[in-house]
Formats: C-alpha cells, structure tokens, sequence
C-alpha cells in the first residue's frame, strides 16, 4: 500500500468536505514551513502574508519554540493534562503574570476554555456565558462588520450574512448597534447606541455586555478610535454592561501593541485571547476575567510590537495605484480597500501565482488584508510587498490607473 | 527572575479562574507521562484511568507517535496551515481513507471543523448545522442524559441541567427523548418516539436529525443496544432525518470497535469525531458526512479493540462490594454505577490516594468511570483495579459489605 | 346606493382574506338565530351542533340574556369601560363570588385579559407569562395534541402542526409531553413525565407550569381520566410548577361540570376562561389565579350540567354505523372518532345539506364533533342526532356497514 | 342574596387581580356613559377624555349605533357566527369597500382575526405572521418607542421595557430601529435603518416587514413626518420587506383623516385595525392585506375628521404654563409632553377630581393624553380643555410658571 505522491490532491476531492476553502485558493501542497516562508512539494517558496490568519505572529517554527516543544516531548512532557496542574501550565501562567498582566497592574484571572483551552470561539462562547451569568441579563451588544466565530453563541455576535446563514435557526440574544464609522462620517454611533440605551421604550433589553473588536479583523481591518472605544467602554459601565474586548486576531502583538487596547486608557472586564497566544500554531485560548467587575484601575502600557510604518509607506504606494482605494487596519494588522471583493480576489490569486500567500477580508471581501508574521525580517516584508505591487499593476486595468 | 517552585500551585490561586476542576481532584503537579502512567513532580507514579476523558486511547506519549511528531516538528513541517493542503493532511486522509472507510463501504468524506479542525465541539456544532441545512428543518432530536458539548447549539443538545444553567440564554431547537432505558425496562423508548413523530398533532416539528452516543459517556456509561439504535436509525430515516451519531468520546476504539457502532448493522448520515482522532492529545477534530442522504448501503465491520474482558471480571467482583451497584459501558469504556455521587467521589479521592487517576460521571456522578488507555498492559491495569478495589473497600461500610 | 341582495356572497370573495373557513363549510348566509336553531336568508332553519365552537353554550339569543342585553344599552350603560369599575362588572363580580367560587372554597382573583378581557388567547398568553413571572422559570410543559390558540406563546403550547407552520418563527419555551393515552393503552404518561422530571440530566428544565385542557377539544374530545389528572397535578406540586387548566373550551358546562375538573379533586393555580364565559357570544376572557401558590384546599363540587346522556345512546348507535370507530368525549362535549378526516367531513357537509351545523376535531380532523347548546330542548337534540345518523348511513360505503 | 351597593368597591378588592389599572387612576364605579359624558353611581358627571384609549371614536352609545344594535338584538340577528356568512357581515364588507376602500383604488382584502375577529392584538399578530409566510423571512424591523400590543409576538414589536418583562422569556425576531427624532433633530433616522441594511456583514436579516404607527399613541404621541414615513416605505419596498401600519390607535379617523396614512402617498402592504373599527365599544379587529405585494397604486386621499384645530389652541396655551413642555400628535390624537411622569399623573389625578377622565403616555408616562371622542361637542370639548388649564395650574409650582 502506498501513499499517493505528494502533488496529487486528488484525495481532497474525493475524501474532504466540500466546506474548505483556503486549499481552493492556494492550490499546491505544502510541506515545509519556517519564519515568514512557506514551500511546497516542489521546492517552491512562498512569503506567508496570511500567519495562520493571525494564529502564527512569529512566524512558522520559530527556532526558539521549536527546540522547547522538541525538548518537551521528548522528556515525555505531558502533552494533554485535561486542566491538572503541570510544570508548563504552572511555567505559563507565571511568566503571563510576570510579562503581560504585573505590568499593567491588572488583577485579571485565565480561564483556559473547553477541557483543553484548545479553541478560540469557546473563548467568545465563555465569555458571553460568563457576562450573562454576571449580571443575570440575557441581551448581549454587537456591533456590525464584527466577527466572533461560528458556534452558535459566537455566530449571533458575528455581522456576516453568509456565516450566519448556515446557523439553521434563529440566532438570538444579540443586540446589533453601528460600529465606528457605518453610518458614515458625521454621526457618532457611541451616542447613537447611547440615546438608544437611554431611552426606556427602546425596546433594547440591558445588556450584559458589549463585546468589540477594536480592529475588526473579518470585517475589513476597521480599526476604531481610541476616543471611540473610551465611549463605548464608559456607556457599558454606566449601564452596568460588560466590556468584553474580543483580541483573538487583533491582540498578542498584531495591532501594534500586546493586547491591542493597550494605548486606549480602557479595562475590559473580560478580553478573549486566542490564535497566536500559543506562537506555535497549536490551538490554544484562554479569557481574562477580572475578579471584580466595579474597580477601575489605571492601565499601564507596554508597548512591544510596533510594526514597520516605514514599509507600509509602501502599502500607501499601492494603495494609489487603485482609484478609491483606502487604506485600512493598524500595526502588523493592515491592508487596502480596494472598493470591490471581485478585484481584491484578483489581486491575492495573482500574488499567489507570484509566489506569495495572502487573502481578502472585508463584509463584501474588498480589502487585501497583509497579516505577515510580526517577525517577518525586512528583506522578505519588502519581497512580499513587491508582488503585491506588481499583481496590482497587473489586475488594475490601465486605465483606470491613469484616471487616478 | 525564577520560575516557581515546581510543586507551588498558588499561581494557580491567584491567577486561574475558579472554573478549573480536575486539578481539584487530583491535587498535585504533574511533569510526565508515559504510556499509562503519570508522573508528579516529587517523582510519585500514578496509574491513568482518565486517559484524558478518552483523548489518549493509546496511552500518553506513544514512543511511535512521538517520534514521528518530533520527526515533523524537526523538519520544520507545517504545524498550522489553516485548511491548505500539506502532505501530513493528504497522508492522514488517504490512510483514513484505506483503513477505516473504504473496508466498511463508507462513502462519507471528511469535514475538518473551524479553520484548524481543533476542537470537539465545533465537530457537534458543525454536525447540527448542516443537518439543519440539508434538511430545511430546525428541530433536533437529541436524549436525555446526553453530553455533546458545553457552546450554545451543542450545549442545547445536551441533557445535564447544571450545565445548561451556565447558558445564560434560552437554549432552543432541540426536542429532547427519553434514552433507552430512561422509562424503565418496560417502555420501549424509541417505540415512544415513533409514536411522538407520527401525531400529526404532537407539537413536535418534523426533525432536521436525531443525535445520540451509541454509548453515553457523561451520562454514566450507558450503552444502547443495537436493536434500539437499529430502531432509532429507522425511525431516522423513516421521518426524513438524519442520523447523527456523536463518537468523540465512545469512538476511536474506545468501546470496543473503531467506530462505536460498527457492529450495529446501521450507517449514520453525520458521525462526529474528537479526542483521540489526533491521539498524541492535540486537539483534532472532524464530522464524517454522507456526500448523499438517500443511499443505504450494507456496512463492513472491522473489529479493533476488544478490550480486555477478564479483567473486567474484576469490575463484577469490585461492583459486588456495593450493594444495588452495577457495572456499565461497554469495550473499555466501562464503569460501575455505586448508587450515590457522594460514595462514587470518595471512592475515586481514596484511588488518587493510593496512585489511581480516575473520575465519575453519570447525572448524578454516581458511576465510577473507568477510562484507560487501550494500550494499557495487563499488569498495570490489574494493579490500576487493585486500587479501585482497595479504595471501595476502604470507603463503603463494613455493615454495607456484610448485608449483600 | 343599494346594499347586496342577503345571498349574494360575492363580497366574501372579493374583500374577505382566504383565510375565511367555517364559511366555506356552511355556504349560506344567515340572518337570525334563536336557541339551537339558525335561519338564513331564504328562511332555511338549521340545527346548531355547532354553538359557536361552544362559545354559546346556553344557545344563540337566550331571552333572559337577550332582554338584559337590551335593557343595558338602552339605559346608556357602559359598553367599553377599559378597566374602570362599573356597575355591571360589579354585579358580574359579585355574583361569579357567590355562586361560583365561595361554594368550591375557592379564593382564586379573577384578571380581565387586555383592556377589555376580550380574548381567549389572551387568557392563554397572561397565563404563561403569570407562571413564569412567579417561578422565575421559562419552560412550561404542554401536552401532544392540546391546542392553546394562535398567538405566538399560545401557539408555542399548541400541538397542531399546520398551526405551527403559520408561526414564520421558532416556537420555544415550551416541553412538550405526551397526553393520556398518546403512547397507547399500556403506558401511562404521567408516570413519563415524572420520570423525565426525576432525571437531572434529562435536558428538561424545571418547569413554571404544565398546561392542560382536561378534555382536548381541538385535538379530537380527548377526556383524561380524574387519576391521570390528579397525578399531573401532583407532580406540577412536587417539581414546583403551577398547573394551569385551560378551561376555555371544556369548562362553563360544557363537559358536565361548570369548571371542566369540579369532580377531580384538584385545585389549579390557574384557570382560563373565554368563549361561554360571556354566554351571549360577546368576546370575553378571564383567567383565575390562586392568591398564593403553595396552598391546597378542598375542593367543593358543584354539579350543573349533566348532559343528556340518553341521547348519547344514540350516539353509540351512530358509532356502530363506522366501523372501528370510537366515542369520545364527556358531558355535552362528545363525538365519534369515524377513523378518516375525509368520512368526518363528507359526513359533515351532508348534515348540512340535511340542515345540520356541524363540524369536525382531531388532529387528522377524524372526530365528527357534537356541540350542541347545553339549553337544547330534547326534541330538537334528537332531529341533530337523526340527521348525523342519516349522514352517517348515506355515506358510509354500504359494505363496509354489512362488514360490521 | 343582595347584589352589593353600587358604590362598594370591596369586591375589587378580594376578587380582581392586582393586574388591573385605570380603576386605580378613576376610583369610582360608572353606571352610564353617552357621548363624551360618563356618570358614576353618585351621579356626577364626568368629561372622557380617554374614550376607550381611542375605541369610542364616536362616544359612548352613539344614538344611531345604539338603535341599530338593539334592532339586531331585538330581531335575533347572529350574535356570534365564527366566521360564517351574516347578513350583518355581508352588509359591513360591502359598506367599507364603498366608503374606504374603493375611493382610495385599495385592493385590499380584510382578514377578521381569531375565530370571532375580536382582538386587536391578534390583528398585529396576523399581521407579522402574514408577513413572515409571504417573504419566508422571520426578521421584522419595528421602532424604538412603538407599542404594538401584549402576547408574545406583538410584544416582541413592542419597545417598552416594563411591559416587555413581563414576557418571562426571550422575545425574538424583531430588529429595533430608531423611530424618527430618536437620535434627536439632525440624524435622520429612516437613512441609518438604509445604511444598516446596505450592509452584508450588519447581522441584521433581511427583514419579513417592517412594521409602524404613523403616530405612535402609547409612546408618546409621536407623529412621524410625511417624509420620513415615505423613506420608510421606500426602503421596505427596495428591501423586499411588506410595509405593515399598525393603525389601531391612530386610525378610524383619530389622527385627522380614516386611515392615518391617508395623505401621506404610501400604500401599505397590511393594515391593521380595531378599537374604534366596532365604533360601540364592542371589540372588534381586522387587517387588511394586498391581494399582491409588488404593485404600487396612487392613493386616492378621503379626509374625514379634521379635529378641531381652534381648540387646539388652547392645547399650545396650556403648554405654555409648563415650561419646557411640548405639543404632540395630530388630528384627535394630541397631548402635552409635560416632561416628567410624576407631573402627567398629578395633572391627570387633578383633572379626574374635577371631573375629566385623561391618562398619560410616552415611555416616561410623560404626556397628557387628549383623546377625546371625534364627535365631541365644541362646548364640552372646552370644558374638558379648561379642566386641564386649570389642572396644570393648580399642580405645576407656582415659580415655575412664573419661570416662563
């Protein structure tokens, strides 16, 4: 019995559901990964502009991680502990006190979700379950072009009609209200979903929380204001609401900052963490829980990952290349709006036939999203920006490049 | 800057949410594992009948497995690639393929679930979703005292009030029945839902699928007989549902076939797949779905596992220490129902004492559950019932004994 | 300007909705009606079996009804008062007082539904969200092929399919139950439920009420026995629910007692009233409510309406017309369950032609119904009776009749 | 056996529940009622500025309606038919398609709600369930401030929080939108409900209807502009939605013309209507359906009652006695938003002491409502105001209205 030759992908088509999705985009098999590059069977290598969708901030088999995970199983390191106590759990939590939560004085406590903290939409699942419980309410708010996962809790929080539609029933519980900037410019949808919850025959049950992203990853890398989100979370406490900020693609580093509020003078009263919170790629998720809901404290900042705003001065180069282009996002977390799905498509097909690996994201999938490893080293950032240029030039048609 | 003191658990005080609980019942730190056996950190052994809620059937650290995964992680192989191609995915299916479906005549292929195909209960999510979507119905029929998963559309399918309390929300779309044997042995269940189904006037909505274990795990190790699944699967298809059947916990050999009903004459149209699909203890998880609904076709049996039925005459032996206990389950997925949570706890406190990993479940937790690896060899799983032993007779009184 | 000719039906066609039933049955147009007999516009009399679906129980323009009707409007008295006081309602009060409760030992308060307590399903509707306000709990237990009207949280509780389908929504909050009976003769369905209310792990949750008619009107004159009745009411006790008895159909009279379970020995906590509660065929509902919860008294019986029980000789004779077909019912709510919806209704439509108002219940509309006025005069309840026997002969295939 | 005196209010006590309400506000008990005049048992007299929460249109036994009812009554005419053909029916049909229907060119058919066409609440849930079959979409858009009636799905439509907890679960399916003037005067409130529905990614569902009042009574006496209802209408209309207007409370002519749309160049796809429909006080609810959705017809305009806009010029002077206060509503349907609950109800009580019947509305209970019948006399019509004038003087602090 043998194994079919590695290209072959016939077995895909014959053995696996007709729900995946990024093997139709980047058809070749992989197998080989390191840093910021990806090879496939044939020797090819491809610059990793997508990161596991933000599960892989540092990179395919980071050298570091690598030999602490051999090491581990190979000392028969305990690799599934259900939620005993372990040397690595005790390790973990006591190095997340030390780095992340000390110097920002915050007092919240982990909750590794599910029996083996394996999986990011628990996260959200948790924390919803755990607002409602907090505060006996039901109603939850969430805000459009969100994105919160696909279990049936998560999805009633998650904007896209697409996903939802695949729910099979009436997904309940949620309150949506406008994020930042959706009814255009001049109103400020903070005081829109104020008035909403001051008005007593609204018809708006009290929240039990306001969850957010504060850069919607799914939705289009909308990033919202820090005055924007400082509203929001002063409307959720004086409505006795929870801040819930969901930081599963946005926070560990990807918008700039560890979490990636950590600049906007908030503290959320439970922040779901998941993706690159392992760096390995394995799954891995936890929520942070403050122990009381009622005391604020100052933040402290902490500053690590700042992005490199000298080559998206690059991504502003691209982005005039395409009339009506905008560009989007923030830190590590950025691309550009290219005003159609349809383009945007065309565009990460072409980048692929150049040998890089990126997607679209955004409510109608008009934005190329470039989520490079934030370990990424300068040369292969640069390399990877090129191709993105030059599919560009070569989807835009010319003339509309002239007309800019 | 030091790390704690291996054995110091007050980080997990001050900084893990109080939602953790195994570590409650086996309060120590665990550094190692092999095989059947656990390590802690002042050197102590302790048998494993936990085997991870059945997520390590072949034991911790299998030296195979593990050598191959530390080959993978050496080369740098992909450890997360979303759902793209790589050749450790095409080499599991086309395996999959040859061992497992092609000799029972399956046609099904293969949903990998979440972008990482990690966790259990995204596998039920999924399973109930497309149920739903392929059928244009809502309704779900699922029984009492069975556990599939603790997010919302799982968490309404499952039976355990304690844990539905922690939804916070109403939990809809699901219609539960009685299991068998939840009537008494002289009401045929599934004649009772025939009957429910076909009143016109029930108020029960024509069903999208009906979900059930072949073996209840969390609901105290209760197997169905074939005839009832037989009827079940009739009834299924006779009212244009689809038959789930929920194998994250009883599958994978654990009862005794690799699937939990490969001798049970029945083909489910959605089989969901967890905990020791990956088997090293990472978290993978698949549904197997039929590409068409309509098509019956004779299954092949393929007896795996078949548990070690002399030492389960140990179980009989240990059951008779408890008077009006009984033994339940099926291939090692086995138990003894001590009559009272507060006894079946004590009991496993006392085996943990004595070197035994081992826990309840049941709706009361009255059922002593006995999880080894499959792999376990003889000697340890007779000293692993030695413990069992000595602990009940330690914990049930002596008057108790004399009277049976 | 001219108003239609009286049997000119072509408005209906025009401006009445398809939703219009009772009217496509009995397609003439009638323009007087005394007693148990209707006249229409070419001065045709008709028996009424029909009695406004036991809205008029005491028959259509009772005289001392009618000359008190007359003497209030003629006097200004209030017609619509809101819920102000008046002196009518007083008098309404007061004597329900005297003859109704104090005579049963009953100190149930009586809540007018909507602003003028003008709805059945009103009743049904205030009834719930009573229960559910006073246990804290959402779930109410209703029963297979009982029927609590169309409004979203009635219609919730009804078991009629077609019905449901009309919601466009997802039905929730209710656990449906089998009805005494529905799982055949060797089952008893009380002792079901308790079982299912017994099982933590049963997925029920604990319920505000169980609803029940004691004889289901719509789902085909289903009685229940006083026993199956009075363990329904002892396990509402002992799992903390409120037993709610839809009376709106089988109570004031119509099944032999004023209140539907006068002789059952319990004592509701709620009690729903409409459609004869007026007597005159105005809309008008109510629902009774225990002041306290937690107290039972001994219920007082007082007989009032025996029904003609020599006449339901006759309906025996009928039933042996069909064969395999069954009498049901009680008091003056019975019929003969002719085993098909389609013999139910062509013996129907022919009664009409033969100048008989009747109509058919059952969840296959099997159940040929007699709601004759309890006031019928004996002479004219025996013409009805001899033109459903005529009915029955004329269309019953003559050698299924020699089959019996 | 006495029937209690007249004037005892006991019986209220021990035998009502405590749910009732406007008796509190009116603590005395009426004998007789014509036109805009009741009379208590003592023999005072007393102006109705309530009229039936706008059920009595007419007054109190409108001399013509009373005779004809009592001729009906008198001659046997069908006191209650389900929904057979009548002579009276088949007169009222043809009547309403002369007078309403057929000089607006509306195809309308009329649906009578429930079993007897009594219910208002029923009409709007006909009205939503209509509308959710006929799109086979279960979202329905509703505004914030609108009331909508009582069972469970017209609950869920309804904004006011004190009523909506009486649900005891979940209310479902209704996506709130802010009515115009809720984000106050510079954002228009129909382009943020088209922003939002523009949007894919909103998890707003394609909306079944969405439903309104052009006035919205319990909320406030609210008037939507011309403009902004048109927007509306627009937008359901581009959106695939049915336009439902809820007229139960403003129409029949209560805000200045028959329907309260009649002038504002929309063709509702429902309609639905009680209260006043009976005219007598007697309940009585309708909707009104398009035989087809899709085909837009000029409204033809019949303007009916004007209100008396002279005297509502003592409305805007008595406004000026409270400062800060507002006029509300249009045609018979106007009030005084006075600011604060507590001060409505004071004036209110004053008025009742003095002789006026008035309550309150808005979500504050903030505005004097003035719904007199439309066919108040010029005389007692000013009388009632002057109670008012002097009711508001006597309970708003003197230096207040020196303030002004």
């Amino acid at each position: 019995m043998t194994t079919p030759p590695l290209q072959d992908t016939s077995i895909y088509e014959r053995r696996e559901s007709s729900v995946r999705s990024y093997c139709r985009a980047f058809p070749t098999v992989f197998t080989k990964a390191t840093g910021a590059t990806m090879t496939d069977a044939s020797g090819r290598e491809y610059i990793d502009f997508l990161a596991g969708c933000s599960s892989l901030n540092y990179g395919h088999n980071d050298p570091d991680m690598k030999a602490a995970l051999v090491d581990h199983i190979t000392a028969d390191g305990v690799a599934h502990g259900l939620d005993m106590h372990t040397d690595a759990k005790s390790g973990f939590l006591a190095t997340f006190e030390r780095l992340i939560l000390q110097p920002r004085g915050m007092d919240h406590r982990m909750m590794f979700v599910g029996p083996t903290g394996a999986n990011a939409v628990e996260a959200v699942e948790a924390a919803l379950k755990l607002a409602r419980k907090a505060t006996g309410r039901t109603n939850v708010i969430a805000f459009t072009t969100g994105f919160h996962g696909m279990t049936l809790g998560a999805l009633a929080a998650t904007g896209n009609l697409y996903n939802r539609g695949g729910a099979g029933q009436q997904l309940t519980g949620i309150t949506r209200m406008p994020f930042e900037g959706a009814l255009g410019p001049d109103i400020d949808t903070a005081e829109v979903m104020a008035k909403l919850l001051d008005e007593p025959s609204s018809g708006i049950e009290p929240p039990a929380a306001i969850i957010l992203e504060t850069v919607q990853g799914e939705g289009g890398l909308n990033p919202a204001s820090n005055a924007w989100v400082k509203r929001v979370a002063e409307i959720a406490r004086d409505k006795g609401a929870l801040l819930i900020i969901d930081d599963i693609q946005a926070g560990i580093g990807r918008s700039g900052t560890f979490f990636s509020f950590d600049e906007m003078g908030i503290e959320p009263d439970i922040i779901t963490m998941a993706k690159s919170l392992s760096g390995f790629g394995l799954p891995f998720a936890a929520v942070l829980v403050r122990p009381k809901y009622d005391v604020f404290k100052p933040a402290e900042h902490n500053g690590t990952f700042r992005g490199n705003n000298h080559a998206f001065e690059r991504l502003t180069k691209i982005s005039k290349l395409v009339p009506g282009s905008r560009l989007k996002g923030r830190g590590m977390f950025r691309g550009v709006d290219v005003g159609s799905g349809e383009l945007a498509s065309k565009i990460c097909a072409q980048a692929f036939e150049d040998g890089l690996i990126i997607e679209t994201s955004g409510s109608r999938g008009q934005v190329v999203k470039v989520l490079a490893p934030l370990t990424i080293d300068a040369d292969t950032f640069a390399r990877g920006l090129d191709i993105v240029e030059k599919a560009v030039t070569k989807v835009v048609k010319p003339q509309e490049v002239v007309a800019v």
